[in-house]
């Protein structure tokens, strides 16, 4: 197979994140469920808006691509609620390890391991641009929630502290976003929303 | 307003990307109408996997922000099937462009000017960087038909000359694409796809 068809065939792959389906709802879609491509999309377009907020310097660059792709797992791992327990959580892991191996390895060598790496990059969120990838893939339900009565949180009964905990990459990288969900969890928590715990 | 709560409009304005249906369909999801929003994933991820197949320089950062923000003018103005008569194409130009103004106008001056100035690019189709982001959104619909039995263009009588014209920026920025497109129209019109005009 030639690198070209190896990347046509990635490229046709990537038709099915357009079928995994996420909990949460898409307000002006009649609340239907959103699916990971179109999330993705939208958290990519967070970065380029929300840059100036970090206080660090950050590749918008990296940081796009990361969010381009870090779903794309999913296509094999199905997506997983971001409050689900530990342990569904750490079968997950190693799901969507196998799960990147196998899609990203559609792909020719160098660009194989340079998504792979990539993806790890943002799994494993330790450098800046991984940070800031992850805080708007974070903050981006919180903001879809809010506009649309609570949304997923409603539906979960998802508690204060676990989405504090979810946005903290915030409060040392953009803590004028961190003081925004702050607030935004405060309202969240009068109107019944979220869960004080 | 704070440009905060500018950008956070803006943002939350984004979802309703996700409610405008494009012809193109989804195999993996039962043949269901595409949207905008999960389009412009899929053609902003074409950009760093086909960038090799550019024989000029082109910038990715830039092209991947082209492909992201390209379709959200449809929020106001609808999506446009590519191949409709040359008078529809133009009141939807107009459409677009007040779309624009209001969309982008959300956002604080200096970012809204920097992205109507990108969108402006895209649409003109004069600079490399457009020209290349221009050719990946019109490639994506074209790899989708071929995998999916013709898909929209089977549906819609497209002819063979049309397909060709749409993906005609790749002959001197991409060769090596632009003949992959000519072996596929190939075989589109011996399946029956395309139309033979
Ligand atoms: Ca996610």
């Amino acid at each position: 197979m030639t690198a070209l068809e190896q990347q046509l065939n990635f490229i046709i792959e990537l038709d099915k994140l357009k079928s995994i389906y996420r909990q949460a709802l898409i307000k002006s879609d009649h609340n239907r469920f959103e699916n990971s491509a179109e999330h993705s999309w939208h958290a990519a377009m967070l970065a380029p808006i929300l840059q100036q907020y970090a206080i660090a310097e950050i590749n918008i660059s990296r940081v796009m691509t990361m969010l381009l792709i870090h779903d794309i797992v999913e296509i094999d791992a199905g997506d997983m609620f971001a409050f689900a327990d530990n342990n569904a959580l750490l079968v997950q892991t190693e799901k969507e390890m196998a799960a990147a191996k196998r899609i990203f390895g559609l792909l020719p060598e160098s660009q194989a391991s340079s998504f792979m790496q990539l993806w790890s990059e943002f799994e494993l969120a330790q450098t800046l641009d991984a940070k800031f990838a992850n805080a708007m893939d974070c903050l981006l339900p919180l903001l879809q929630n809010m506009n649309n009565s609570g949304g997923s949180w409603a539906r979960h009964t998802v508690t204060k502290s676990q989405v504090l905990k979810r946005n903290q990459h915030l409060e040392h990288l953009a803590p004028k976003l961190w003081q925004y969900v702050n607030t935004q969890v405060t309202v969240a928590l009068q109107k019944g929303w979220l869960i004080d715990d």
